[in-house]
């Protein structure tokens, strides 16, 4: 088949415009100025009061393979679109880009930046697709986890359900990290596991008993044959046939097997829980657990804890491994800085009459403002990357819209969020583990308020500017606009709107 | 890290209860029990009209490939789930099974089965999830692109922009790959186009005006650096700034170039495309695109053609590369037929209070009928798999529920479309290229009446069941109630709802 290239490569998920302009970069000899791209998103997903940043581990690993194939190579030459000598200098390229970025695991927010890409222009631009596929994805499926998490009980555990219904492949095995960094406890994608070390759980499905015709046969022979052991008792009649038939097969297996619980996948989630508990505890099962599954997700979970469900475990599918409600975090990467005539960064802003598209121009670096005494957050504040905000005794943050909005914050900790990944081609940064990554996570939810934590309309998170990057941007936008002006007059082009 | 095995393989990309069901199924020596299972959606996606089978390439090469590579043994040895002897009869494991599915690029309708997959139970059970994820994700983008082509004008072309937006790696490849097979003329994913040979397209971003700062001196270098160019005009101001320097290079270059035209990425597109019309007619590039993008789908450009916009090509990404409204398909792979005692097929259904999850059973055969005298659909026709609607003068075809809908078809054509691809392990089908699959897809569309294309309530389809299937699926349900009857006789469990 056509698509089995033995040396099949990343550097070609990019956009061909990347390809297109680098040519430009390099004909003009402009390829190797030095700029700054920033990774952000413009709304937090879901309005949830936070997103989990994740994907890092992954960009790494992508940049790490920075490097053009034969056979990458021999398709652009197919192209008839680059001449031998532009081909010769993609072969060329090594990764020369430094990268700073938040944690996996950290908390992040709407309009400040994840992740910073500095170095070359041209290598900049090459990256910009497959970073921002990575990040996107990642980052919306753990914050869609997290959640999922919230709403769920102390003790229940939630397992992922969805590679059947993934988009592809690399969704459902990179979509059970995320979620697993998220807040979920287990999968049921044995590739996942496998490449990730994620706890794999799963049992039987309505097949085996549709396969033996016969729920009591069916039970006997998946108990005879394992030590873990639930029962999914919905494929006849859940409580008039399935329950009874499982606690029948549990009671004669007694010791032999670690009975767990029975898993319902259809019907009124709320009713047959009830139901099964009750028979559960007559039968002395106390400790037999309900696990559901059926297009669950942290709306459905809501409700039906709300009534009161007997509901221990989930099963999450569909909702978690496609972020169904709000399929894509929409984060952009955009250029903020680029070397002038001096060798100097300048900032750079793009303008749209659609206000959120608006970039926020200049090099920065994200502080996350804690109170000292408990730790409790105060909010973000973006500054200019030379800014020092820790060092300052108090802090003023106004809301970067509504200035009058604003505190004076004292006693408080900064902690820079952009961390050295790369710097100059070479990986400076060392990979924590999953677990890691999953500790992290809680204790940075830990240090929330509860009111950023609601799944609906929490309370909005300062992410503020810095003063100087506030009027480094108004100034900017006036600047630009004032170009505008000049062009719209020598071509007499001013319209009627 | 830990994800580089070298031998990484799909095999493992299976939900773990499907090696748990294979472990309850060898130890119990019915392994090799012939089953059939069947792959169908339950509801058209978006509600359209009809959805368009995609992702039977990638399936094949799945199943190409079936065979558990050491470390999959490896890893699954390391969960202490299973014993050698299990371990080594999944390494021994080649592929048994016999396939039948629609061609790619095929119209296919809810509850009719698009695949079949018969053979070894446990095979069986072990390819459900990675060729639920290959069918699911491929027919919904594919289905989602028809629905946008059918949406622009005749000559319009659409662009896939979604690498990006899109979950993950595989799901920008294999979306690309759908989106050209549903309708999409071009993509801006240079890897899909040298897996796939889908044309590419792309000339620049933003970044290339902010990285010069000054959107003539951008423009300028794009168009001395390139033959084909198309000027993206909305970095700053669309039609004070953008368009007249536009206009003005491309005057400048003259015949040096072949100016395509201009994009915009933000903005009122309605507006804005008649004003840039006006401009670009006023200076005599009457010729010249306009080329639009900014969260495109069918219905956004269903309302622009409406009020009149003058956009000639569409780039459309977030919203087909994830399927946005609606992010999965939910085909489901079920279990219709079994090996009896005397070596036979019986059928074999699951019930469920969710009228939808009820099951048809038997093996089955999907039938389009269409009118001799010129080629219209009539409906399909689902029925068991030795019957042969084709040899008949006439035929009966009624709704599947709702059965007093009904009527009698004469002088028809009825065409099978499940057809072979593997026979016992042994591809026996030649795949089609990608040009064909669209240009099968065309004429099925052409035989559609235009009721059901409307993009919003459609016409119903008629996928009606065969006077035998019906009975069957009759008979299997009062089967079941009664033997639930029995069990709830047994064990009292009969309960108050």
């Amino acid at each position: 088949m056509i698509y089995n290239y033995p040396d099949d490569s990343l550097m070609v998920h990019t956009d061909l415009y990347q390809i297109n302009m680098l040519k430009t970069y390099w004909e003009k000899g402009i390829d190797q100025k030095k700029a700054v791209f920033e990774v952000y998103f413009r709304k937090n997903p879901f309005n949830n009061g936070y997103a989990v940043f994740a994907g890092l581990e992954r960009v790494i690993h992508y940049l790490n393979n920075f490097r053009f194939s034969n056979s990458d190579l021999e398709y652009l030459r197919s192209l008839h679109l680059y001449p031998e000598s532009f081909l010769k200098y993609l072969a060329s390229l090594k990764l020369e880009l430094s990268v700073r970025a938040m944690r996996e695991g950290e908390l992040c927010y709407a309009a400040e930046p994840l992740m910073q890409v500095e170095g070359p222009l041209g290598q900049c631009q090459l990256v910009e697709t497959a970073i921002l596929n990575i990040i996107n994805f990642q980052t919306l499926i753990a914050t869609k986890a997290s959640r999922i998490r919230s709403v769920v009980g102390e003790g229940d555990k939630i397992s992922e359900f969805g590679a059947r219904r993934a988009q592809e492949m690399d969704a459902a095995i990179w979509g059970t990290r995320a979620a697993y960094i998220g807040g979920f406890d287990s999968t049921s994608n044995v590739r996942a596991g496998k490449l990730f070390g994620i706890p794999v759980s799963g049992t039987h499905a309505h097949s085996l008993v549709q396969a033996y015709r016969d729920e009591y046969k069916a039970f006997k022979a998946y108990a005879e044959t394992h030590q873990d052991v639930v029962f999914l008792v919905d494929t006849y009649d859940t409580l008039r046939s399935g329950m009874p038939i499982a606690i029948q097969v549990a009671k004669e297996m007694g010791d032999k097997i670690n009975f767990i619980g029975v898993r319902i996948d259809s019907g009124d989630m709320s009713y047959q829980s009830k139901k099964i508990r009750e028979q559960l505890d007559e039968a002395g099962f106390t400790q037999a657990r309900i696990i559901a599954s059926n297009d669950l997700d942290e709306k459905t979970i809501l409700n039906l804890r709300m009534q009161g469900a007997k509901i221990n475990d989930w099963g999450i599918g569909t909702k978690i491994i496609t972020s169904y409600d709000q399929p894509a975090l929409g984060a952009v990467y955009k250029l903020v800085g680029i070397e002038d005539e001096h060798g100097e960064i300048a900032p750079t802003i793009k303008i749209s009459s659609n206000t959120e598209k608006i970039t926020t121009p200049g090099v920065k670096q994200v502080w996350r403002i804690t109170r000292k005494k408990d730790g409790k957050v105060e909010g973000d504040y973006v500054a200019l990357i030379d800014e020092r905000p820790d060092q300052l005794d108090e802090l003023f943050m106004f809301h970067p819209v509504h200035t009058y909005i604003n505190k004076t914050v004292k006693n408080f900790e900064a902690r820079p969020l952009l961390e050295d990944i790369f710097k100059e081609g070479k990986q400076v940064y060392d990979l924590p583990n999953i677990l890691e990554i999953k500790a992290y996570l809680d204790d940075r939810i830990n240090c929330l308020w509860e009111e950023y934590k609601r799944i609906l309309n929490p309370h909005l998170y300062p992410v503020d500017l810095s003063q100087a990057l506030y009027d480094l941007k108004m100034n900017s936008i006036q600047e630009v606009r004032e170009q505008v002006d000049l062009i719209a007059e020598t071509f007499k082009s001013d319209i009627d709107y």
